[in-house]
């Protein structure tokens, strides 16, 4: 008899904002035998990923969209159960490409890494550590260079993203952090997080004045999560030399191409010496585990701090995804599919 | 009685296209003595630069507006008559910051540099070893990081900095250099220049396709001197990892500052992994000996051609200006305000 998994797939392409509709649950085999290179994980944590977003309609992106009857991708926690492959065994913990499934068949070649200790909850390796914080870690650090006295803004602030990269400045000395969030909830989190202020951009009515505001000398360094609205917002307020890292352009990503906000703030790239840079983490892969052993040592410092909200069971991963576009919550989503091994 | 200079100063500031009522001839004192550190210089040559355009209206830009009045700046050569300042003497010949004057008076601080030899004519040193060549040398070597195999696209190739631009790309290994002008002489002038290919945006119906078609395996580095409509349809045509050279928005310069056009293909920042930096060659001064003694090099091997068009007299020079604007000649504005030394 064939062994099976459960997994989540892309029913149809979205137009706009996901909905329920969006996904399927439903059963797929696995394979009697691992080919040579193959690992057989079972899922203990998987994530909801922003970036999955545009993989489920067209356009263009750093990745090719989904095509329906995909399982829907993400990053895993999982345990080993079963390898052909030499560098792993059973038993082993692992972090690795995956998705929305209750078994990862890891392929012989991509992201897959061993979870070296357990200074740190085993979520954290698909969260802090995994690729929210390492595209906090790399675009401040590769992408914008970023040095002590710098002033940096970060949008989307409260998610795990932005609030990890805003604890990564401080502690690489920036001056001023602020964050851009909205409402109460978010803004008292990023304040425990250490940000020097937070702009509320729902309660504002100017929000460049706003920002204007909360960092009077400008900034260095806009780590943008947002958009094109955003940025143009933000472009006249950058200081001289300074860095745009285009790190998500989740705003952009539920509007429909061709009415998406454009960029009219364009002439401060020569009055201002401005640069901006698109990021894609995965580019980084063989950096990450220097950098996940220096922040996994500020989260033991306290220096950066986590948020995580956990879900139970495969099945809601799709309302744990649609959470992330309404605003509701905020902090890393993580679904526990399976238990921890002891 | 008082030492008189003439000088070409801005009449009224500029509403879109410069006119002949921008600009007013008149004359002006010179001190009797000078104080010290300046020194006295006889116009030779000065230029007229697009960059000046920026300046004749308001709105932000690299500097900060002209005022009713002000001298119209530039770069001369010029021959020391009077000096106050150890390092210059009587009958050295200089390049230095000033503009559309007979004489230039330079305050002790500022951009000045002895001309360190005749192998190529005087003039070159506000040309191809001035300002436009400098922009050309340092977009590429600096900002867009060339290196061999690199596919390059240059707009407003034809002018000083384009032109100069595309053959420092060749001469560094680039694969493929396209040039973006318009008329069948900017064309023959390009492909004597060694570029492989010329797009004639006035000629074709979708520049886009003919960019694709002009180089099919896409641009790493566009070195752009047009402007946000430039850079729009390129974006979606640059390889990964591709460097965008801000270099000048001569086109939005004569538009309304909210009716510039805008940026609307983001999406391939993070797609393409594009980086996007603005450019004031001013930056990097320190470093123009070098490059300017690397690029006297192309030129006297042939590598590197010169085009300048050589007007007479001071009072020329705002016609000079405003033919940049036109696009009926090309190539490097150079006016003769006196005779060469022997």
């Amino acid at each position: 008899m064939a062994r099976s998994t459960r997994r989540i797939v892309l029913a149809a392409p979205a137009r706009g904002l996901p909905t329920a509709e969006t996904f399927r649950l439903e059963s797929a085999d696995l394979p009697d035998t691992l080919a040579p290179g193959q690992v057989l994980t079972r899922t203990i944590y998987c994530s909801a990923d922003p970036g999955t977003r545009a993989r489920l309609s067209d356009g263009p992106s750093y990745a090719p969209p989904l095509r329906a009857g995909d399982t829907i991708d993400g990053f895993c926690v999982g345990e080993v159960i079963e390898s052909a492959n030499e560098k792993f065994a059973p038993g082993e913990v692992v972090a690795l490409g995956g998705g929305w499934a209750e078994h990862v068949l890891f392929p012989g070649r991509g992201y897959i890494q061993k979870i070296p200790h357990r200074r740190v909850p085993l979520s954290y390796w698909i969260g802090v550590l995994g690729v929210p914080g390492m595209t906090a870690w790399f675009g401040l650090k590769r992408v914008a260079a970023i040095k002590p006295g710098d002033r940096v803004l970060v949008t989307s602030a409260a998610g795990p993203v932005g609030a990890t990269a805003g604890q990564i400045a401080k502690a690489s000395g920036a001056t001023r952090v602020v964050g851009v969030a909205s409402g109460a909830d978010k803004a008292a989190w990023l304040r425990e997080a250490g940000f020097d202020d937070v702009v509320d951009y729902k309660a504002v009515s100017d929000l460049g004045a706003a920002l204007r505001a909360a960092s009077p000398d400008g900034h260095d360094i806009l780590f943008d999560n947002v958009g094109n609205a955003m940025i143009d917002a933000v472009l006249p307020l950058m200081r001289m030399g300074g860095r745009v890292v285009v790190s998500g352009q989740t705003a952009d990503y539920n509007t429909p191409y061709d009415q998406a906000p454009a960029l009219h703030n364009t002439r401060y790239f020569i009055a201002s010496r401005l640069r901006m840079e698109g990021l894609v983490v995965f580019d980084d892969l063989r950096a990450f585990p220097a950098a996940q052993e220096e922040l996994c040592g500020m989260i033991e410092a306290g220096a950066v701090k986590v948020r995580e909200h956990k879900y139970q069971g495969l099945k809601v991963a799709p309302g744990a995804f649609i959470d992330l576009f309404q605003g509701s919550a905020f902090g890393r989503r993580i679904i526990q599919v399976g238990e921890e091994p002891r």
